[in-house]
């Protein structure tokens, strides 16, 4: 770019601060692959070759996933009405958050991600918004849009669409906890369908890690929100909510987080706010805490020690951090490289459970997932994601 | 990538074709600017470091344009109606083209360029789905929509936003034939407003030569379609061609492009077909002619320097290579700068200018034009384009 003194007109920051002089000019730009220098490169690549490829998509659609870069590519989608913890903030400053997710898409997973923040609130216009952009994609991860939107969104997206389309906020969220509870469960010696779970949250991530703890098996399980354990006889519940009271109506018990936590064996927030000490004292013997709120865990990692066997957090400063990093790069690079019509529940219990194998034989109660950082997770997950496409016939192509 | 033997599948293309061979995996993709390699980078540069960024943006929008890429991203968006010679291929066929595009708006301008292939030909969605995807972006460069959708889709999209939105099958045909018109008229020693020109093509570039021409001074112009010199008598002319009719009505007489070349100065093709050397032979000594279709001119260039002066084309293996290239890096590297609210004809004519003046005293009937290859050109655009905008009020950022 052209030097410019801007900066003296921006006056919301701090041009001392490190994240700011970061972030300056963005954290990502479009690099080309192949040569532009003179005039046989241009015939080669821009008129008149590139004209034989388009002819060649033409006469074989599937063909364009083969020599476009379409093939690798994930748009990272928001309308900024969920953003980190900071909420409706906007698409416009929803956008360094997407470009950050784009550089880790690459990082790990070597998915060239597009950042997408849309001037629109109206579900049924992302919806068909996302649907026209579709053939630009290889896949769709939905970011930072808020609850209960985000459902209806993500399902009708998947209808629509026959490339994978993944709300991270919900399904990276849920994957990532399974492969923590199910390696927390290997320590202590227990199984998903006795422990008692306390679930307290019950917006994206909470309903997605609900789910999925379902179906890997658990059975004894109290979803909270603000209003206390959600269950049949509460008549403030919108649809979602309704289907985990449906769900988990044979166990959950009216009552407050603190009465659903007396005995429990395991307590996840993905929620925010603080579980008082009196209550996580109540817990059962080797109790497991997910306090995964950042940066400010619903239980005090100090204090959830004093009274836990297995302690994890979102955070890199304290053991076990539970990050959707280990999941969404691994999960796309697998669901591009096979062409995956969708992202299965399947695909999603064969990733968790390829993360939590990583571990292997150093299980430790402060080890029981791997490092963000640890180099062999998008490609265990990848291939655990491929397995099962294939498994389940959703692979349009042979690896 | 991992790798796949998907390519035995593929059999639309000759894989010994060193094009094929070229594009596969596409040609561009994401880099990171910023480094990811640990739990300080992802702070940092993702969560917690990044909501402080969001916040800035939330205090004060104009510092998205500080902090994301947006400030130098633009899209090149089509929907796959008008690629190239090839007509409607549809979105998926013609990403080939607009990555092909992206790779030279990064090479020669530093813009990153974003390929969006739309599935809708319905101008309505075309225009809300744009208009919802702005905050996304820092300009929208239009590709190969086809006419007369493509005048409308621009208009409302000039009216709705207020970031740059071009559409280079226009603007970028007419300030480059517009430069070599320029210099073609000052190596024969005549004036726009003389000169007799005949323009073939009413579509998208035929327009848009037109009306910059006129802009320029020209006053003598028959524009002529399939049917012959459009004029106010036909009852088969469209809204834009009508407009055509009124604009050129005091000179452009019916018949046919023969009839219209009969003492003509200078012809101008963007509509493919050929002319008949008859025609050509009773042109004006010291013709002039742009037989610019790709790739096989309206005019034989051999044919063509029998009779003309100056003869320019849109290849590369003759003189006088007529080249967008040479206009959309440049007016959006300046407009990106200096945050451009749109793009003027001011800022149009000032780019025409930039690249005639850098001809300078080589001036020669084989040289009106820079080469497509030429490092200066871009530069030179941008700071012509960057310099109407200030005199007219259209920057935002001072520079």
């Amino acid at each position: 770019m052209v030097a410019t003194d801007y900066e003296i007109y921006v006056n919301s920051s701090d041009p001392e601060d490190p994240i700011f002089a970061l972030h300056r000019g963005g954290k990502m730009e479009i690099a080309a692959t192949v040569p532009m220098l003179n005039a046989e490169d241009l015939a080669m690549s821009y008129t008149p070759g590139v004209a034989k490829v388009c002819e060649a998509i033409v006469a074989d659609p599937e063909a364009a996933h083969e020599f476009t870069w379409v093939a690798n590519t994930v748009a990272v989608i928001t309308d900024g009405t969920a953003v980190l913890g900071l909420g409706d903030i906007g698409p416009a400053a929803a956008m360094p958050v997407m470009e950050g997710k784009a550089v880790l898409f690459k990082q790990f997973g070597g998915v060239d991600a597009i950042p997408v923040a849309l001037a629109t609130k109206d579900v049924d216009e992302i919806v068909e918004t996302i649907v026209r952009l579709a053939p630009t994609f290889g896949g769709i991860n939905l970011e930072d849009i808020s609850s209960p939107r985000c459902f209806e969104i993500e399902r009708r997206l998947i209808e629509r669409l026959d490339i994978p389309v993944f709300h991270d906020d919900q399904h990276g969220t849920a994957v990532v906890v399974l492969a923590a509870l199910h390696n927390a469960l290997r320590v202590t010696d227990r199984e998903m369908s006795e422990v008692k779970v306390v679930m307290s949250g019950a917006g994206a991530a909470g309903v997605a890690v609900t789910r999925m703890l379902m179906a890997a098996g658990v059975r004894k399980i109290s979803v909270v929100d603000r209003q206390g354990v959600i269950h049949g006889g509460r008549d403030d519940l919108n649809e979602v909510k309704m289907f985990i009271a449906e769900q988990t109506g044979h166990w959950a018990k009216p009552g407050s987080v603190s009465d659903a936590l007396v005995g429990a064996d395991v307590f996840i927030g993905v929620s925010g706010g603080t579980i008082p000490e009196a209550a996580i004292a109540k817990m059962a013997p080797q109790s497991i805490i997910f306090a995964l709120a950042n940066p400010t865990p619903e239980v005090d990692p100090e204090i959830a020690t004093r009274y836990a066997r297995v302690v994890a957090t979102g955070r890199s400063d304290y053991p076990n951090q539970i990050n959707n990093v280990l999941v969404f790069p691994g999960i796309f690079r697998g669901a591009l490289d096979i062409r995956a019509t969708r992202i299965s529940e399947g695909m999603k219990l064969a990733a968790a459970m390829a993360i939590a194998d990583l571990v292997g034989d150093e299980l430790r109660d402060d080890y029981i997932i791997p490092s963000p950082f640890d180099p062999r997770v998008a490609a265990a997950v990848a291939k655990a994601v491929m397995d099962a496409a294939r498994r389940e016939g959703l692979a349009r192509r042979p690896y």
